[in-house]
């Protein structure tokens, strides 16, 4: 048990600790912390009580080189840092201390808790992969051949990773309102959220040419964080062909703040999806790394202040593993770096209010979702809120992922 | 003229001056110099010589800092840097600064030139968008609906660009041999290069949700690159749909080690590519930017040694500029970093011995090239090496690129 109090229901219990950047008015240094209740522990004041092999790591602005250390050194930092949280602990003697290492998060100010180098998203919910074809293309050829043969993804943006709370602009870009007429342009208006998961990737960098096999790929997942990857459906109905989504995704991609490391998901594995054909021997593995972890997405309108809650998911709904989709990445010799980002594509369960977008959950704008206070919609308007939740919860343990909040803002126009 | 001596035919006379990061046996350092004849100007012995303002900059292990001064800092470099090659300079008086200033560029081992926060990848050779369509849609249909409108194209992966002179290996793969039957595992047979450029992107850091104007475009182009965007075609095939290329490219982008300054190719400017449709306002520009650069590739089997030229191209044939590119990357607010690079895509011509990849010139492999010492290829071999080579020329000034070389190694088995 903590000595720092940890509320009823908090997403940050001592079995959590995940792992965010943090700053504060009176030291706007940004610095590491654990999430602990209503507290972040600022591990830079605390290097002491650490190794020296992850000293330096601990004092860095971003959680790259804790990342390169790979899983016996965080095994090791998570060791030590569940220790000095305990009751009677050297920390907890020291009161001098703790004002100096404990800030409220209500103080701090979250920041991207890695220099991302590259980000990859891929299209792992067979659910939401199975939607989209449907509308798309019928209910036939609903998933593409390649599908249950290999985790389809593709690179995206790294730039435009912001972290939770960050506004994210309306664009403006070209469409096609009319298929075979003439392409429009102006403000985005199918604008969409994507509730996703992502996982940054540890251990030293790889070589370009080596291979990580699915056997090892376990050591290379640092944690998780939540991910709204929103997308302007209309421009990437038009841009897509044949190269993939662009524009319509370089927009912003928000995450939420606090890594939460696998070892506090472990309570929570359960089995991976089963999966028919059997893929080749390459992404074949018999560890669990699927993890139920409940998912919810709030649209908050600005005009009524009233969240509704839209989408109830679970990251269990994916086909692909982590550790499928990193043998996947590096099959053909890419090259990894610690702080790379692996999204999981939009996550969609198989019922209708578990879609993870409003492509999904309108029907392609057919069926307006309903609002609290009288609103409704099919896709995003102006100074809408959407909010992310994440939590793995059983036996009385709620591990939890904080939030992951965006608004849209208005776009800017042309001059 | 510099009392440096260039010989004739080089492609790094006084008007070129490119920049690239550097270091020897001697200084294993990496360091900023910029190539004259067959010499390296080491800018960091030189600092003193410089502004206050770019003297970190010049001092830096990358060129990303430079990158980030923006144009004017860059001309006055490129100004100072001319005038210590000239006869008669500071430099030319001192023999101990040029013995710690001038490197033989036979000592020195190049470096990629900058950390490459987001490396993209453009569609922008109407040949051979078209040539592709044909092969695959037929003539009908060859150039997708988009293509005209806007510059198409998609985010490659950053950390798989390597410099020139890396060997890459023949990756293992998903392909579809037989359409419709199950996908198989292997090497890839269908092995390629890319023919293309890249440029840098200079000036500071934009903000998320910020456009650049296709006016302000120019002052973001620091400088150009070659680049071979090895490819694997059979495993492209069947990944790319619908998110775009994946494994197929992210085994490795080789570039060439000197970035050319766009003001060593002013000379060099010719009218942009006639574009009808006339694009969006976002795209217009009246501005020239587009470059008279011819550009080689040659394929030497190790077995035999001889070289053989399969292409020669020219990056004039670009539908698109740099220009409209940037803008194109923008327009929803995607934010821009110094160091990002943003390529081409294949530059293939109209005629036949133009075209910039394996696929176009074997025409899906139906026609072997033939090669010098009585070989031919459809595709890549085994120790293929494949050398890019670009150079402007006219009236008796010749401003090169230098090359872009890279080895096909043989597949590492699975265990």
């Amino acid at each position: 048990m903590s000595f720092v109090a940890v509320p009823q229901g908090s997403d940050f219990p001592i079995e959590n600790l995940p792992y965010g950047v943090f700053s504060t008015a009176a030291n706007p240094t940004a610095r590491i912390g654990v999430a602990i209740g209503e507290k972040i522990l600022d591990l830079s004041a605390l290097v002491s009580f650490y190794p020296e092999n992850v000293r330096n790591a601990l004092q860095a602005t971003v959680l790259n080189d804790l990342m390169s250390l790979g899983c016996d050194a965080w095994a090791e930092v998570r060791r030590i840092t569940k220790e000095l949280l305990l009751e009677g602990s050297p920390l907890h003697k020291d009161a001098a201390l703790q004002a100096r290492a404990l800030v409220a998060q209500s103080d701090a100010k979250m920041h991207l808790p890695a220099n991302i180098g590259d980000y990859t998203d891929f299209y792992s919910s067979i659910h939401h992969a199975t939607n989209v074809g449907v509308m798309f293309r019928g209910k036939e050829n609903a998933l593409m051949p390649n599908w249950k043969h290999l985790p389809v993804g593709y690179h995206g943006r790294a730039s435009s990773v912001v972290v939770s709370g960050t506004p994210i602009r309306r664009p403006y870009g070209q469409t096609l309102p009319v298929d075979g007429a003439d392409p429009a342009f102006g403000p985005c208006r199918l604008f969409d959220f994507e509730l996703e998961m992502a996982f940054f990737v540890g251990g030293p960098p790889t070589e370009l040419g080596q291979r990580v096999s699915v056997r090892d790929a376990a050591k290379r997942v640092f944690g998780f964080v939540l991910m709204n990857d929103w997308s302007a459906r209309d421009i990437q109905k038009w841009e897509y062909v044949p190269l993939g989504p662009f524009t319509a995704k370089n927009l912003g991609t928000s995450i939420s703040p606090w890594i939460v490391p696998v070892a506090a998901l472990e309570p929570f594995l359960v089995d991976n999806f089963p999966q028919d054909p059997k893929p080749f021997p390459y992404l074949q593995h018999e560890q669990k790394f699927n993890f139920d972890i409940k998912l919810e997405v709030d649209i908050k309108p600005k005009d009524t202040g009233v969240a509704t809650t839209v989408c109830r998911s679970n990251y269990r709904n994916l086909y692909w593993t982590a550790l499928q989709q990193i043998a996947h990445h590096t099959v053909t010799g890419c090259n990894l770096k610690p702080g790379d980002l692996m999204a999981s594509g939009t996550i969609s369960g198989d019922a209708s209010d578990s879609f993870g977008s409003m492509l999904e959950l309108s029907w392609k704008g057919t069926k307006p979702v309903p609002l609290g206070g009288g609103e409704s919609r099919k896709f995003l308007q102006d100074n809408d809120e959407v909010v992310i939740r994440g939590y793995c919860s059983a036996d009385g343990l709620r591990i939890g992922f904080g939030s992951c909040v965006g608004v849209v803002l208005p776009a800017t126009p042309f001059e």
